[in-house]
């Protein structure tokens, strides 16, 4: 059939956000105005969510108060864990999640879905506690010392305490504090536009959230990272490497973790990552995949002149940080919750309900016939 | 701030269905291509869902095979029942139904989302597990006998069955059976849409399937039976409810079951409806509910020119049904399944990721002060 002129939006403005901005000629990355570069650099992950949550960028005692507040809020409900435990041991782990932020939503319901100071609690709590939750379904930890989620005092720690058995460096930890950043916010992505869509009939904020992880869960939009780190790691050697990516164009076969559906030449998040997956690098004992990494880079860019997206030095970052394959994805939730409820209290603050139309293509109008006398 | 032109997307066609159509000028209904009214007075739910989901009407022999396949796929798995039964007693049953889907997901997970017959059989399992799922969370059966989810032969009866606790009638069946098959299916709603969006980045099933629940669950898409059930049990006699509605109208109230975002001049499920509420009426010990619902109907029309849609006359329907308020919108998602299937397999077989853009109305660039130096 013919291909519909709007299918798939791509290109169509839908809407209006002053949440984060692609910039002119679809370069460049802001989040309320903030370039994505000085956040990466000079922010912590805490302050994102408190600017994409909150709206503004939270001074000394506010950042006080919010990192405590978040800390506090980490704990696992009794009815969370035991439907945690009552999953099957091989779930995938974003079934997990969505389950459980659908569960909590049966445990502490929002109220007043146009009360957006309680819709901001429940983002926080979201923030905080997603990293429990995966901590708390993974074998990494002895449930017994599972105490272990309050002992980090940020957001980075938090995480990674929750996803590996290591000891964490400052650097690893603010390795994790600048993925998270740049995970955190992209405009009318696919799961934010779906969070939107839902928050638009006036439900509630975790159907919205619930909704989002679902549509993340998908290989064309949060699965790119594990898909990537799979590429890499079929590698062995750079000349491994060079010549697998030529026989993967040969074969038409897509490589994750390159091009981006809103940015033309670069992404603008890709060299902040990569900086650090250098970084981390130099201490793994893993020392040849960030070079088998930027051997892909520099193959897919003699190729096919595409760029790396954030998702492709991630996955090296992650790895580098101990971090399982299977919980990459997991990782961008606990952090694009934030962007996702600042679209969700967004949509609310100017609500129509977004119901579009399509265009027919089926069989024409034709005659019942009863069940007895169809052919 | 300004309206954005695409705002809500209303009629704006964003993509291609064959499955149904609202016709020409916004009037009328089909099934792909079987007029609403034919499908409402000749074919059973099952028909309907065969058709939705599989495609086709069924022949004699595929249609037997077909129901007895939704008998046996009624069965609640322990870990489900385990999860039902963690949740607070006052849970609210959108919840209870989002979190049992995506519960379900994790048990019976989708394996290949481009094995479209599998996507077909998840589909029939949750047309017939969804009233089971209802029926053992409310209170109305003792557990003990819950063999009652394998007496009714119909998914009509079932839903009845699992609902409600009293001796089912021919009628009540068929009255059931019709607004299952109205219910059934309406194009790119804004659940079909965004179960479209999730299903669209390769998700799975379920992830789209617990998306449009939650969607669902708003009070501007799912939720207007409920509303509408509200407002006519608020008046007790037809003279109160026209004195009513013309107070509401005077303070702007909007009153929910009337009007609807694609249809002009009437909606053609609602005569449909009515007529089974009026039937019902007669056999009802509130015999004024019914009188009270045309007052507010033709106070509607002469106030404001607005018709009543589906949900209207399916409040008062479900109400004779001795159905409580709060399982209306739950009945939607049972019927509206068959819909969504239909739009997953459908966005899978042309995929496109969704992905739109936005119109940046943000700050401007502004510069990043360190925690510090903050105002």
């Amino acid at each position: 059939m013919a291909e519909h002129h709007n299918a798939g939006l791509h290109g169509v403005s839908v809407g209006q956000t002053a949440i984060s901005s692609v910039g002119q000629k679809s370069q460049g990355l802001s989040y309320r105005g903030y370039d994505i570069h000085d956040l990466a650099k000079n922010a912590s992950f805490e302050e994102v969510a408190h600017l994409l949550i909150h709206g503004r960028l939270p001074g000394i005692e506010t950042l006080d108060n919010y990192r405590a507040e978040l800390i506090a809020l980490r704990e696992l409900p009794v009815g969370l864990i035991k439907v945690i435990e009552t999953m099957p041991a091989n779930v995938h782990p974003m079934d997990m999640l969505r389950t459980a932020v659908s569960m909590l939503g049966t445990l502490e319901p929002e109220e007043d879905c146009l009360n957006l100071d309680e819709t901001r609690h429940i983002a926080d709590r979201l923030v905080a506690i997603l990293p429990t939750i995966l901590g708390y379904w993974t074998d990494l930890h002895e449930v017994e010392a599972f105490a272990a989620q309050n002992q980090e005092p940020t957001m980075a720690g938090h995480v990674l305490r929750m996803l590996t058995n290591n000891k964490i460096s400052n650097d690893q930890r603010r390795a994790m504090d600048v993925s998270l950043i740049l995970y955190a916010e992209h405009e009318f992505n696919a799961s934010s536009f779906n969070a939107r869509v839902c928050a638009a009939t006036l439900s509630d904020i975790y159907s919205a959230v619930t909704s989002a992880i679902g549509t993340l869960r998908g290989p064309l939009h949060g699965g790119a990272n594990e898909a990537a780190m799979e590429l890499i790691q079929s590698f062995d050697t750079v000349e491994q490497a060079i010549i697998g990516i030529k026989e993967l164009l040969a074969r038409k076969t897509k490589v994750m973790g390159f091009g981006h559906a809103v940015y033309q030449t670069s992404d603008p998040r890709s060299d902040l990552i990569k900086t650090w997956s250098k970084r981390l690098a130099v201490e793994s004992a893993d020392k040849c995949l960030f070079d088998i990494s930027e051997a892909i880079e520099t193959e897919m860019w003699q190729q096919k002149r595409l760029f790396p997206n954030l998702d492709f030095y991630s996955a090296s970052a992650y790895h580098f940080l101990g971090i399982p394959t299977t919980l990459f994805t997991p990782i961008f939730v606990c952090s694009r919750v934030a962007g996702w409820a600042a679209h969700i209290i967004e949509q609310r603050q100017n609500n129509r309900l977004i119901r579009p139309n399509a265009e027919y293509i089926g069989p024409a109008a034709r005659i019942f016939q009863p069940v007895g006398q169809r052919g």
